[in-house]
């Protein structure tokens, strides 16, 4: 990939970087201005507080939305790449981050979405090179990428169960309790007991109902062992990795040797 | 096990498995009609949309029932030991799938418990060769099957403690709180706390109640590490067992080595 | 310890074993004796059945109490130590088991605790030797005395952090919230919050308070981590000890030795 | 650091230490008025008790504040640096358990912030030298230092989460639901949900509300994952630390011996 040159090349090092004074400017603006978008979304919210700064909180949500659009303008001026940005997490972040003002133009209530500027703030944390913490987030991120699979089918047979005894709850309850109108309330309700979540705004009345309710908790309170289960084992692989030798073969170059290994297991060449 | 042969043989290959084309389709239909029948279930206990639709869904509801009906009755018919299939996981759920519309007939409300079609789905992933998919649940299966004994004498232990609780608690309380009119009432209070679920529906008032509850809280806080610490255990087993190989070196006989090891990484010999 | 003998150790071999035929029939009558008295009990704590039938269940009460009385009286007098017995786990359930309903003649409550019968169950699945549930159960039990220690350190400062935080939303709460009436009030709130049960009963209403939840709940959803992790490594220390070799030292007879051991650990013979 | 002379050294070994008669005398009376203070401060929050008994209470929170008061100057006096233990943990606890009582001249209600000389109990466990359990508290302790960054982590990531989820169910709830009156609100709701307490005083009543809470719920349950595995991590790494000797053998130099180990395990030489 071509480096940017000129105006380009600037532009690129302070948007994109942090290491030249201009570039950490820059990046100090657009945290203060995503946490200010973020205090004027929230008063917006609420309603005695819209009442009487709203005129003021409106034009701050406008002024800031308008920045980060010719902000997001500039990203794609000067990547060599625009497509390859758009389409990125990041890239996606931030047009996410000025489309809910434009479309409240259309749909009034789509303007709280803009909430969704918080995700803007992994992009601050990354380039004010906190590395520690990107470090440590890291491994937990690989512990759960590595884990995704198995905590998505573990899901989706939770999500199973939860249809199942919706349902057979249903049966129990719908003649006696009212909350219980039907078999997608009834998930809904299975859902929130073998989470241990307990709202109680659904709770059962019957004999059978609390029968089915208490095996559905007792499930839910053994069942949360596995996604426990799994991500442990995951960071302790992550660990058991960390303790590999960082030296590399000399023969063939390859890594990952254990610390008692005396021979390249690929080459059988002498460490 | 022989073999079946002739028309026997080709619907075989067209139900039971997914290589073929057919069988694909076969699989697909199945899959899709699944679906279809579990939203019809769902539509149908809204009471809003079965007043305005209930016919509709009742007549999708019979001729999708009978269908699987006769597909039940081909599986029995293709295969050389039907007793085997009827008996076998997947022959029981698919007979559950169709019973609970023919008890309609005679318990009107007994056709809710087509929900356990959902259980169906289990077959279609399984047969669609998502064998990765398979491959993680396996492991996940496994370790749940491996630690099963010890987990349900967990569960019979939280079990046991509800019954002493709860009865404590109902000793407290019955006097000053309605909500606790019973032991058994009493003991699902104590499954509902010890579980961490905590509906809310029925909550202790007097202050000896509510040292009673904060003492069975703090013990289900501290007891839900038990089945965690043992599914851990057990999928950490699982994944030592996987990662080294079984092989000795040939050379110095030592153990150990990795899957992608090609030499003894002792002695450098090949392996 | 002696054996006892005549009619002492036929009655020995009786209650106290189940190798026998007589034993075994005595054990399954106890087991059919404590549900029945257990249903008894939940029967009696309902309104509407003790109305009708409430002088058949206190009959029935009664004659089992005196059959275990006389069983407690019988164990007593064929053991050779009667004080060893009393004072034993065991012998102190047993113990319990009869005196509620003796109690009931006095504070006409206190014989609901017979449900403190569950206990005696564990005697039972213990005499009929149901040995596999037994020997994985002991394995919970040792990881569970292991960390008892750590647990109950852990559950005091989980304790102290209730303390602290009950007050400070009670500070927060106490002018706009008649539900936080008092410290003690306050701190049930926490426990409530903090082991994740959530009742909601009692919940902040002002900003600082909710807050100040915000913030018990994190803390509580992260440190439910510690009891967990405390487990588990003391459930796969006990896994690590059985990858022991069973082979003792044939010169000090010393156990405990690893797996790739050829030489014993404390006198330095080859095994 | 040189030592304190005279009446200072005196006093400081009372003061600060538990060998001498007079010191364990002395951390006896200041746990017996740290436990009366904390009675007194939740009695008085208690209204019905603070009504007939106030002046009493008031009379003993004076004293025990003057004691504490006292102890604090004396504890200044005696130490070398005086500075330094002001600024130290203990200093500063020592000092909050005594501010709340003269700051309650000028605010009423600070005086219940008392409740923080709960922490002083910390110091008294320390000093009686239940060394056994300091021991095991800070194994804990340590395992929590290390995994400190990677739950600050975890938590922001959720606080993060409950951000966005919490606008989204505002977005789908406001019109419907009285309950969802912000977007503070809906955060409060968020946290509320993720951390599986569910109080149920906010419960979403539209579908979107009820499918967007069940994403919640269950992701919830799937995250609680993380920080449990990273505390087993490191509680582990703990464990496996002291478990094995650093002390090599002197004739085949092999590493991995048990502290209980004489020979070696490899070689049968002496260690």
């Amino acid at each position: 990939m071509q480096q940017p040159t000129g105006w380009k090349q600037k532009l690129f090092t302070i948007i994109f970087e942090a290491d030249t004074k201009a570039g950490r400017s820059f990046d100090l603006a657009l945290l203060f201005f995503i946490v200010v978008s973020l205090v004027v979304v929230m008063l917006q919210s609420i309603p005695s507080v819209n009442a009487r700064h709203g005129e003021l909180l409106y034009s701050i949500e406008w002024i800031i939305t308008i920045l980060f659009t010719i902000e997001y303008i500039l990203r794609m001026a000067v990547v060599n790449r625009p497509w390859k940005y758009v389409t990125s997490f990041y890239g996606i972040v931030d047009l996410l981050a000025i489309l809910p003002t434009w479309f409240s133009l259309v749909f009034p209530f789509s303007h709280f979405l803009l909430a969704i500027r918080a995700l803007r703030l992994i992009r601050v944390f990354r380039i004010l090179k906190l590395s520690q913490f990107v470090h440590e987030g890291n491994s937990i991120v690989l512990a759960m990428k590595a884990s995704a699979r198995r905590i998505g089918i573990f899901l989706s047979f939770v999500l199973l169960l939860s249809v199942i005894l919706g349902s057979l709850v249903y049966v129990a309850e719908a003649g006696d309790n009212e909350r219980f109108s039907s078999i997608p309330q009834s998930i809904y309700w299975a859902i929130v007991t073998i989470t241990t979540v307990g709202y109680g705004d659904i709770s059962p009345v019957t004999v059978m109902g609390k029968f089915i309710a208490s095996f559905v908790m007792l499930l839910g309170y053994a069942i949360i062992a596995v996604p426990t289960g799994i991500v442990t084992v995951e960071l302790s692989k992550g660990l058991h990795k960390e303790e590999v030798k960082s030296q590399a073969c000399p023969n063939c170059a390859a890594y990952g040797h254990d610390f008692d290994a005396k021979y390249c297991k690929f080459c059988g060449h002498q460490l």
